[in-house]
């Protein structure tokens, strides 16, 4: 258990095990031999500078914290200067920086909404601005009452014609702006979403540009207050950044800094409609949840990470029933990673985060695929891209929010400790549950547009794209799945028939209820919970299909590569057989006889990743700065580091606790009664 | 949307529309009237003394919120002294204090062990020392490489006859102390598990009570070295609790400070078990986790307290497709809670609530039998209410901690804010799934007996209590659902037998499946994930059944609160089948068509349960102190004060934030180049 001098690595002898090249695998986890080559020289440009060190978050007070952010982000952008980097290279600097700031906003929100509703010449005077900063911006919509429901807006934006410009508002308190990130401390300038009222009359929400504070002092300027939100969940995590409140009491900004693309304001006050398409703005959806989906995969692929190389650490005894007690120093000590319970919860974990990995490469495709279309005018594909994405973005933050608080679990009670990590990723991680669209919500988006597709399958309407299997329904209604013995199981067709006829019979099965009610819409509403379990059987058909894809793709490294992703894929899939056996026996896609074959199946697969586990994971690639964990570091060497660090809390600063004297002393004197509390 | 002056309470709609005498529904939640007025009065008096305000803990540096603990847990003894509080009075004080602190390990640990373990003598030492707080003390059992696998502690408690003391010692750095409440920072006193050597023998794992800290000036003493290991999960939360880290370099202790009652050490060296039954230890298990299960009710009702009541004060535009944007302001703003979607997740944790509150009384039942049954030397129904105890510990704190965050999405974005008070709930419960035994060893222990249970069925072994169901193996085989309408579904019997069904021929099948292995340890090794599926079909089945014979029982309130009873069982029992829908299936318990009907039911069912939804949870009299939560608080004047809260983080000391010059303006005023970061 030294940790010496030397340069130990407790999980040499794992590494060894491995039945493929991990090299290989991490080009294929990157994407791209130049995706890795940036991602592994900036990782460790950050890892090796002590400027980015991030071990001592957990324990500043907010104030403390959020300074320390300031100058982080002050220092990145000090260095992406310095040493020149692309546009690429800055983002992945941010990136691995890994602590939410007011520049993911300014870069992520503020510039790509300028690019995206600005007209050419509102470009052309802002975003040179922004992108030496010069400018720092936020991007503000959601109010204290209305989330990401943009028809709930309240903040009003009326023309004035007499001065030519626009009176922004906030006419109640739930109109507050409440909750932009970057707003509350530091943003100069904000996109703000608000009603747009010419001549009396209402012409929808749009954005606009307002200066918020100013450039000399910083100080908010007339008419508007700004201040924090508050502690939100967590140690560290999002306390980095400076969520906001805003409200504006009938401050003015000149009419050219309205976002005029989609829709001009003359200045006599007339709307005036741009030739450019409002679909365009659907583009911009795709691209962010194309991103989101990204996320998710290195969020999982982080605490399955840290999850995996922990259970080949930690070991403990057998509970071999029968012997007694008192053999027990002959007992053998077991890595945890052995155990089948814990192997049933950790595999299909690492195989989703691959699963992710892998859809999230697509989606990027189908952003381009989508762009290049809208530029030809041709939206007929928008619909299935829009509800694809929406769909794919509710299932995957849904299972990478769940997933690290498993790995959590999964660590035993050091998973509880700040250092192990998990506790800050998962605080971190779960906003995606709710920004950019609610999860449930988003999932009867999707079904609204499978019911649809299934309404108009008779009118001979081909359903593309994610849902092109629905134009077979009928083959897929009768589907009987072959399977007979476990290993029938591997044949990724019958993998996907199987999810196929699952999926559209739940489809059908609900068009069918759906149209039992006299309105639509009520039995939408009554039938929501119920259909929300469809989308999700169509989304996990998408993963399913899409890592089968991937399969069918020339890939790096060989068959060594290709058999861990093949097994990783069926992985994914039987495991979500089990877990959602109830769609599976209830539309009779497969016996439950079958059922057990594929537990049996799955349970062989485990054994087939047991020696590869730890390899599969350091394909990942992340530096032991990045991963932010003692339990999941490279080496292993998890007890003296969890040691060192305990020391370090500012508790142990005096062996004596502050509070004794007043506290602690008394009542152990029995001289409570005298003191004053 | 005004504050006022005036009483407000937004949700007195709500309130009247229940159809049950609320204030009844109280006495049955609290267990009895007696209950009820205790905890009633006590909470009162904590929630309207300032000294125990905690709405600030989430912003105080870890120093800061530790010495407020200290100050708290002084002044709380102060007052049950000066107020002449009963032991019962004093519990509930420190309980709703809601603050997790050594008193808790004191109190809950301490103490009972050495009434458990300690001899007569050593009882009439240590408990009036413990019981005055003149000594304060601690639980030291598990350590840095291992958790609560009592077998693997390192620690050696070596007997020296020339001194009649015992060395206690930690040989490695994997032996250090871990993890112990209370230990860091103040206990004086700890009950230390460590492996007894008399004379080169091992004597198992035993306790003995070790002085750690100096009456006098609180110095730990020679040979020991402590401190706090450092930052747990969340903000305040356990982060209030010194969990302590304890190495041991030869210490001594009289031998009159291991603890005897069941086996003694002579001043020879010699070991003499005496008659007291090893089996008490167990009944102690049958105690602490009974007291779990209550705490999850109490956790689960909590968040969904804060959950249900924000679900009614939040409102949203109805998404009416194909009304257009343009019609916004006509459209209504719908209370969330209204939406299917969100009754379907929620209105089934309102039920868990209830069905673990009386599976929790019917516990307190199980232990004072299990006691009785103790005291006259009959040790029969013991495995039993150990399986029974350690399943329902497992099952009842993985669905709380679950449902916590499941609450917290429910809330929508405001959720992560930590004024709703649900992270810090989530991150202070569930260590609960952690300790006193993880709840997938747990499982596997319930499976152990279970499997045991069906292997002896043949010889003609009744099995008892909990698993009496197991004694009808063939009728339940052999069983045919008759549910031939949805209405069938809400027959008591008919829900019951289904459970029965299905998890005795789960437990069948697995043993079957075991059977086929030549070696059964290999088996149930290969099996386990398999087998805990089992054990959590088994242990739902006693919720459900104490549910429905608590409905069988005389209960105060009238019909009123009878309906609203048999509604919640029926909604536990109905949404599980949904949930585990494979189960049902797969076993044949029922078919798919009626798993159909028992959906359209549950949909009837929450429809029921909408008027009452307010009023069943504000039948657990939870004061606005102790539920912690701006979003749940009772008035339901939500906005307002989550906007006043936001005003009150550091971050708003001043309208300009600290690192402004030195990081933010270089920035903006191009200047980073000189700037020293």
């Amino acid at each position: 258990m030294e940790s010496g001098g030397g340069v130990v690595d407790h999980l040499a002898d794992e590494r060894s095990k491995a039945q493929f090249d991990v090299d290989e695998m991490k080009v294929v986890w990157a994407g791209s031999r130049h995706d890795f080559e940036l991602s592994d020289r900036i990782s460790r440009l950050v890892a090796s500078d002590p400027a980015f060190r991030k071990d001592n978050r957990v324990m500043m007070s907010r104030k403390e914290l959020f300074k320390n952010t300031l100058r982080k982000a002050a220092y990145a952008w000090k260095r992406i200067i310095e040493l020149r980097l692309t546009e690429e290279e800055a983002n992945k600097l941010r990136f691995y920086v890994d602590e939410p700031a007011f520049t993911d906003l300014h870069w992520g929100m503020f510039v790509p909404a300028i690019k995206g509703q600005g007209t050419d010449e509102q470009q052309q005077k802002w975003l040179p601005l922004a992108h030496r900063m010069q400018i720092i911006g936020c991007y503000a919509q959601t109010e204290l009452g209305h989330g990401s429901n943009v028809q709930g807006l309240e903040t009003t934006a009326t023309f004035d014609p007499q001065t030519d410009e626009f009176v922004i508002h906030s006419p109640t308190l739930t109109s507050s702006k409440w909750w932009p990130g970057g707003l509350g401390k530091v943003s100069t300038h904000a996109v703000v979403y608000a009603r747009l009222i010419t001549d009396g009359q209402e012409h929808g929400v749009h954005g606009f540009i307002v200066q918020l504070r100013s450039l000399d002092d910083h100080m908010p300027l007339p008419g508007i207050t700004i201040g924090d939100i508050g502690m939100k969940f967590g140690n560290g995590a999002y306390n980095t950044m400076d969520n906001g409140v805003l409200r504006f009491d009938n401050v003015r900004i000149p009419r050219d800094q309205m976002l005029m693309r989609v829709l001009q304001v003359t200045k006599e006050g007339k709307c005036v409609q741009s030739n450019v398409p409002r679909q365009l703005i659907y583009g911009t959806m795709v691209y962010v949840r194309q991103t989101i989906v990204a996320d998710a995969s290195r969020a999982l692929s982080r605490a399955v990470c840290i999850a995996t190389r922990y259970s080949a650490v930690r070991r403990q005894f057998g509970s071999q029933n029968g012997l007694e007690t008192q053999l027990f120093w002959l007992l053998v000590l077991f890595q945890v990673i052995d155990y089948k319970t814990q192997q049933s919860r950790l595999f299909p974990l690492i195989a989703s985060a691959y699963a992710f990995r892998f859809v999230g490469e697509w989606l990027k495709w189908l952003y381009t695929d989508v762009t290049q279309r809208l530029q030809a005018n041709d939206f007929s594909t928008l619909p299935e891209a829009h509800a694809c994405t929406a769909g794919l973005k509710s299932l995957t933050t849904s299972v990478t929010a769940d997933a690290i608080e498993e790995c959590r679990k999964l660590c035993g009670g050091h998973g509880y400790l700040c250092s192990s990590g998990l506790p800050e990723l998962f605080a971190v991680y779960v906003p995606a549950c709710t920004y950019e669209g609610d999860n449930v919500v988003l999932l009867l988006q999707v079904a609204r547009f499978l019911m649809k597709t299934v309404a108009q399958l008779p009118s001979g309407k081909k359903p593309v794209g994610t849902t092109a299997y629905l134009g077979r329904v009928e083959h897929l209604m009768q589907y009987r799945c072959g399977v007979q013995n476990a290993e029938d199981w591997l044949n990724p067709s019958v993998i996907l028939e199987v999810f196929e006829a699952r999926a559209a019979r739940m489809c059908v099965n609900r068009a069918q209820k759906l149209g039992s009610f006299p309105n639509p819409e009520e039995g939408f509403a009554e039938l929501s919970a119920f259909l929300a379990e469809a989308a999700v059987a169509h989304c996990q058909l998408i993963v399913v299909s899409k890592f089968i894809e991937k399969l069918q793709q020339d890939i790096p490294g060989g068959e060594g590569v290709k058999q861990q992703l093949r097994n990783l894929c069926n992985i994914y899939a039987l495991n979500l057989i089990n877990r959602h056996l109830g769609d599976f026996l209830s539309t009779g896609a497969i016996s439950a006889k079958q059922a057990s074959l594929a537990n049996d199946q799955l349970r062989s697969l485990f054994s087939q990743v047991r020696p590869n586990a730890i390899a599969l994971v350091d394909a990942f690639n992340y530096t032991d700065h990045y991963l932010g964990s003692i339990l999941g570091c490279y080496d292993g060497n998890v007890y003296p580091k969890l040691y060192e660090e305990a020391w370090k809390d500012p508790l142990n600063d005096s062996v004596v606790p502050d509070g004794y004297q007043e506290y602690i002393r008394p009542m152990l004197k029995q001289q409570l009664r005298n003191a004053r509390l």
